[in-house]
This record gives structure tokens, sequence and C-alpha cells, in this order.
């Protein structure tokens, strides 16, 4: 049978103690971390980048078919995803956790095992948070730190004209995995004997439930020399991360359908459920690529890079915001995003 | 009649638009504020100091007596405390909600209006955040980020034997007003014609309701070339505090009785209310005041300094952590804290 611990034997700094116990702090860029009122960071002349994020039970995620160490490799994932995003290197996290009376103490204990994974997986060090009860759900913030050389961020609001707006790995897998497995849990609250039919799924679940922040993309940009002119990471969709960039930067864009980049898997699931696979690349949220835009004149430098895909160019506000289908129509895009579909 | 603006009128990036537009950047080392994956910050060559907290309704507050005006400054306050408690100047700011849409549009610019107003006061650059709906009650995750010059902060641990424990202004007061603030409520909810008495319990109210982060001590530090040896801010409560100093710095105590400061108000009300003003003085948390030791040749430095006083002294931890009663007893120091009052 397995054990359970209440929380309430620890106490407050007990858990805080027991919690971190596991996590050693790597950068030298860490002067203090978790103990004290705040932590210490230094980072040598480098500018410091902050992002933070809310994750709430019944809203961002549902325990019924989210692991618990998953959500803890997730919540921090989809943080560094944003430090990343700035073109720079994360390196510090804090994550505050509010938890009701349901959760013993190896509940959570694998909640920070995904978190461990994460932070080790990207070495980036647990320099602090915040414990407390919740009257309800499971309350998640993390806050990640990180740092980039002097200027060297890549914003939204930079994009050019003629830029190449280009995406990374694939997308509409995680909308995917969330149809399934919102199917999967409606079919098992009916009955509860029907086992969940994932077979064949595992890379549309695992789009869903482990997302990976694409350091190696970064990392690419750094070893060629590119520096993109704007950037993003999908969190919302394709939509709406595009109407973003080209809100924020004062343009327009041309996507074109037949360069989404679309995994077979995906694609297939697509068609089972009876959707479109263009709309769930379009508007399906959670991929945690990233989308930048890219001078023409660097186009070569990406051509060898498989896991990048050019999906279209940023032009004149006056020429609108459009999709251009495989059969010839052009379309305005339109945000539908992830909490659309949520509704 | 009261407006009422439903927040979905506004989609998520126009809610955030709204609630951070009269919040402007004004220290040099933000580069980048609201608005992109994350913000920048350029510490020019100082360390960054960064603290979390989590405040959710029902546990940290009830908004049946809290203004959201109040509250707003307070999840300010809470933080740059920590921030001041590594004798560190805060710079930079994010906070995350999470509401129900129980909230209007003007209620969630009644809490920013008491943010703003926090931040103002103390110089805080608001760079970031989020917002979510929640399924019940208001959540909020406030990031405080500071600076302080290299290894200039003081921790928690760093104490030594014979060194003076300090505490800036009073304590106790916001113990004194939450027990009132329950009073208060009881008789409402058994009587809505009864008005609350809060005539002449304005000080304690005010300790609990819009506690104020000791920028000035820290200030007082500064010019006087005071640099404590240790220092954390009272959040849980003097006991609870010294237990940690204590603790983390592998040192005893003495505390003197008659040394804690409490202010006439809190006294009078302990009285009214039938309790004892040293155990509210001790265990009463939420003052956000300043405890700190200091080496005992810096004691003249403190002296005019009325705003602080000296509670007793760091000894060998083989002599524990006692409290010298006014009648000459001698006790040991237990952490109640914040928490236990909860219960």
């Amino acid at each position: 049978m397995e054990n359970r611990t209440e929380i309430a034997t620890l106490g407050e700094f007990g858990l805080i103690d027991h919690l971190t116990r596991n996590f050693e702090t790597h950068n030298a860029s860490t002067v203090l971390g978790v103990g004290d009122d705040a932590a210490v960071i230094d980072h040598f002349g480098r500018q410091t980048v902050v992002t933070t994020d809310l994750l709430l039970e019944g809203i961002h995620f549902d325990l019924m078919y989210t692991p618990l160490k998953h959500l803890g490799y997730k919540a921090v994932m989809v943080n560094l995803s944003d430090i990343y995003a700035m073109n720079a290197t994360p390196t510090q996290l804090t994550i505050s956790i509010g938890i009701s009376n349901r959760f013993s103490l190896e509940a959570l204990d694998e909640f920070y095992e995904g978190v461990h994974i994460a932070c080790e997986k990207h070495g980036v060090d647990l320099i602090g948070g915040d414990t407390s009860s919740s009257q309800k759900g499971f309350i998640i913030s993390v806050t990640a730190i990180g740092e980039v050389a002097p200027d060297k961020f890549v914003k939204r609001s930079t994009a050019q004209k003629g830029d190449l707006i280009c995406v990374s790995g694939d997308v509409g897998g995680a909308f995917l995995g969330l149809t399934l497995m919102g199917r999967e849990k409606k079919i098992y609250l009916e009955n509860p004997q029907i086992q969940p039919d994932l077979e064949n799924e595992s890379y549309i679940v695992g789009r869903l439930l482990r997302p990976e922040a694409r350091k190696e993309i970064v990392d690419f940009f750094a070893a060629n020399n590119i520096v993109p002119t704007a950037m993003m990471d999908v969190s919302d969709g394709i939509s709406s991360e595009v109407l973003h960039l080209c809100r924020q930067s004062g343009l327009g864009c041309r996507i074109y359908e037949e360069k989404l980049p679309l995994s077979e898997d995906s694609r297939k699931a697509a068609y089972k459920f009876g959707l479109d696979p263009t709309v769930c690349a379009l508007n399906g949220g959670e991929d945690y690529e990233l989308i930048f835009t890219l001078r023409q004149e660097d186009h070569e430098k990406i051509t060898l890079n498989e896991d990048i895909s050019v999906i279209g160019y940023m032009t004149d506000p006056e020429e609108g915001t459009k999709l251009l289908t495989k059969g010839g129509n052009t379309f305005d895009i339109t945000a539908q995003g992830w909490n659309a579909f949520q509704k």
C-alpha cells in the first residue's frame, strides 16, 4: 500500500527543507539559494531576465490525467521556455505552491521530482519559493530567471518588413493530446471499467504532459551567429503568437498553410478526431516551440537545421495578417488561442 | 450605482494592458518591462536579490474586512520587506493574479491602485506577471527583485555570540488588528445591523491592513555605516524569527520581556481583549519589522534611533533560547508563530 505522510507533521519550514533537500546549486551566479528572506544572484555584467507564470488546477491542468511528476516538470518548462524566447539562458528558479490537505508528502515529492529533473536538464538552480495551504486546488507559481549578454535579448517588437517567420519543431501536438485526454476522461467518467486507449498516441500525449523548452534552438543560434529580429514562444498557438509579433512590431504577415510543421502523429490524430490539422497547428497552444523572425540574408544559416521551418514572412501593416491556404485562398488570421479551446 | 465591467470583455492581453497602463518604469536597471516573454534587468555590477510570496484568499487574507486597495499595497509590501531584510534595495516586481468571475474590472483596478501606490512609494518597477481565472478565491503571487552591492547582503546565519538582537518599530500590533477584525466579523455575521466598532483602533487595524516595509531602517544603516551581522523580517512573530536566527547561526539567545517594543495602542488593545501583551509581541506575526543582530561595538550608532530597540543578545548554543521575564523568571522561547493563531 502507498505510504501517506501528512504534510502537517512537518510544518512549513520542515516541508521546505524536505522538498529542497536534493537541490544543489550549480551556477556560479547563485550566490545565495533557499533558506533566507531572499536569494542573491550575481550575473557578472550580464543582464538578468525574469518571467513568471501561474498554473492553477482546473484551469491549466487536470490532475485526473496529469501525473504530478509531469506537472512539476511542465511547470518549470513553460517558464524556461519564456527565458529561451528572450534568447537568454535560464539560471535560477523560484517555485511557490498552495496545496489542500488532500495532498500527501509523497504526492509533493513526486511533483518536486519533476521539478528537479527539469532543473537538472537545463542547469537551473532552485533558489526559493513559498509553500502554503490552499482552500481548494493545487496552485503553482513559478518565476524563472536567466541571463543574457548586455542588449543581446530578443523582443517581440523588433521584426522588420521582409523578415522570414520561422518556427521550431512541430505544432498542434499538445492540443491534440489535450483533445485525446479530454475524450478519454469523458469515457472513463461514464464507465470507469474502460481503460484509456492511449496506444499509438504517446507522441501527442507527451507533447501535452511533458513539453520541452527549446534550449537547442537558442544554442544553435549562438553557435551559428544567428540573432533573430524578434522571437516569442508558442504557448497560445501560432495564430495568436503571429498576431502578437505583427502588432508589437507594427507589421503585417503572410503565413503559408502548407509550411506549417505538423508531426505525422499529430496529423493522424487530427484525422482520427475529425479535426482539421491546420486549425490544430494554428490555434492549438502549449507546444512551447519558438517562433521567430529572421533577416532574409540569414536564411542560409538555418537551412541545414531540420528542426526549423520557415512558415511565412513579415509585410507592411497595410497588407494585413493573412493565411495563404494550400487551395490558393487567403484568410485573415484570427487568434482563437488556447483559451478558446477551454470553453 | 457602482460600475461593473466584466473582465471577460477585455481578454487576457487587454486586461494586462489595462491594469499596467499607469505603471511607468523609473529604474535605469529596468531594461525591458511588461509586454514580452520576460523582463530584462541590468544591475550594473550589483547583485540581484529575489524573493517570492503567495497570498491566498481564506488563508492569508479575508476580503470581508480587507479593502482590495489595501490588499494590493500589502501584497507588494510583504515582498519588499524580504528584500530590505537582505539589506538590499527593491527595484522590480512581478505580480500574478488568479481571479474568479465574481471580481469586476473595477475591483481589480482598486487592487492595482494599491500595488501602484506601494511601488511608487518604494521606487519599484512593475515588470511582469500573469493573469488567470481561478475556480475559487483570489490568488496573488508576487516576486520582488532588488539589488545590493557585491557581498553586502545580510543573511540569517551569520550572527555571532555576544551580538545585540535589535528590532525596528513595534510588534504585536498586526496580530491585535487581526484579533479585532475577527471579533468584529463574528459580531457582524451574527447581526449585520451592528456596525463595526473600530474607533480608537486605527493603529492596530493599519498595522494589519497596511503594513510598511522598513526602507528607513536600511537607509539608516547605509547612512551610518552599520552592517548588521544577521537580519530577517518579522512575518511570523519575534519568537519564530529569533529561533530562525539562532538555529541558522548555530547560537542561543537571551530576550528580555521588558525590552519588547509594543505601542501604547497595542498594549491597550491587548488588555481590552484579555490578552497578554508579551504573548502578542512574541507570537503575533505580520508586523513586517526588521529583526537584526549587531556587534556590541556598533551599539552607539543606533542609540539615537528611537525606532530601534535592543531586545537581547546572542549566546552560545548550549545556553538555549531563553526569555527573561519582568518577574525574573526564565522560559524557553517556542515558536507559535503566525500560523498557530490561525487555528
